[in-house]
């Protein structure tokens, strides 16, 4: 690795919205070498066309060993299960980091399985879109978007830099250390929980012809993300099942208070708790 | 009334953000008289000094009698007292309308109220921001927006079709006839149950120093709402509490489906409820 920090091999596993936007951010980097692995010859194909990577594998067997920072943009039990498959094939002292929701149970696969040769840094990255694949992805993708590295206790701080290093040279805006327990505790209520409720929200019958005149702001935006990709969901929401449900039955108590306030007709309480609601919102616009 | 159709006598009530926004867009349509009715006093003379309003009074005693229009732009309750106070006001043949977001008990009462010489027509302007007062209001407030007009039976035609043409003439894209039931039906699901969501969402201790950078879209998205108006919304949440609490056990169900099949690790379960909310989110898209 020389002085401009970014001289050594990488490797990007998943060319999809999410790896395809790191390969497109990294290459800007000038790394002595970029690699693709997927499973999907004509995306490493199309990345190789475009100068995006150098070469493109269909498995880790050959080039991880080549691989100095090893980059899993993969769904969590691919994640996980693309680690265990590649134990033997990494580099001594590689760094290997991913971009999962959620981040205790990757990273205690992660350790449970790698030799003490190579480090695992947990990485969160907050930036996404409502689409999916190679072609999608931009090198754009993590401008002024958050960065969460969720570090253990065996971690480097030469690792963790390293890290922190390449999410500021693909543009984020803010790079943070965060406890991993504390990382899946947050992340149930403010990610997970509105992706539920979106959910719940459509399962509803009133569906006449008239509906879309009574659509206004709140219901669009309550339901954005309903849209939901279900197989990415359902692992995050199945790794971190004990948080979410915890974070889904305190909203469904806030709930029930609402309720009993409506149908006692009792004013002053629902004015109390909208009070409270519109003071919480305000200090966090 | 003449031939360019509103050169009459027309009264709005409340100078608000939808009052004072009627105010601006019917003053383009160059009414006989367009006079305003507020208890503040400020509103009315920076109305008259900016030319919207011909004359401002602080009550209806005087110059409802003129008035062949009115537009009550007051909240629920406000509205039902102000019709109930000036029963004996209105002018014979004056066709008054109001903006409540819940149209059953607003309509019952004006009708309980209303002397045989005036009609009441029913109608729901889907038009508004986050922002309160006439300084907010906007000519353009209802550009490309939905009117919802609920008639009852005694309403004739003459009456629901100058509060159509009104409707056009300010820039409604959509001008639709509802059945009262229906409308207070579809309100409480697409309207009054997001505004529940959004402000049960808030009531929540995680409020950590980290928790801004956990916020992605969806939590913002849901929470949009969140700082809510709470005299206006205890009222309509008040006057249609049985269907909101019917929609509010309706979401609640919903939401129990999904956290019993997290809690059971039902993974199939799970993508089938994604991929049924997913269906009908991007059909309504």
């Amino acid at each position: 690795m020389d002085d401009n920090g970014f001289s050594f091999n990488i490797a990007v596993v998943g060319l999809g919205l999410i790896g395809g936007s790191y390969a497109k951010a990294l290459r800007e980097l000038k790394p002595k070498k970029l690699y693709g692995i997927d499973l999907n010859e004509s995306s490493l194909l199309k990345a190789k066309k475009m100068g995006i990577i150098d070469e493109g594998f269909t498995d880790g067997s050959v080039i991880l060993k080549e691989a100095d920072l090893v980059i899993i943009a993969l769904y969590p039990e691919d994640t996980v299960k693309f680690i265990k498959d590649n134990v033997c094939n990494f580099k001594d002292g590689a760094v290997i980091t991913d971009t999962c929701g959620v981040k205790q149970m990757i990273v205690e696969e992660a350790l449970s399985f790698l030799p003490e040769t190579v480090e695992f840094v947990g990485a969160h990255p907050m930036a996404g879109k409502e689409s999916q694949g190679f072609d999608t992805a931009s090198k754009d993708l993590f401008k002024n978007s958050n960065y969460i590295i969720t570090p253990h206790k065996e971690n480097s701080e030469k690792s963790i830099n390293l890290i922190e290093k390449m999410a500021k040279a693909i543009g984020c805006k803010s790079v943070v250390r965060v406890d991993i327990e504390e990382h899946d505790n947050i992340i149930s209520y403010t990610s997970q929980l509105p992706h539920v409720i979106a959910v719940a929200l459509m399962d509803s019958d009133i569906c006449k012809d008239a509906i879309d005149l009574f659509i206004g702001g709140s219901f669009r935006d309550a339901t954005r993300v309903a849209a939901i990709n279900e197989k990415l969901w359902t692992q995050l929401f199945s790794l971190n099942s004990d948080r979410l449900v915890y974070e889904i039955e305190k909203f469904q108590e806030a709930l029930n208070k609402i309720k009993r306030a409506i149908k006692s007709q009792d004013k002053s309480d629902l004015e109390d708790i909208f009070k409270d609601a519109a003071q919480r919102k305000r200090m966090m616009l």
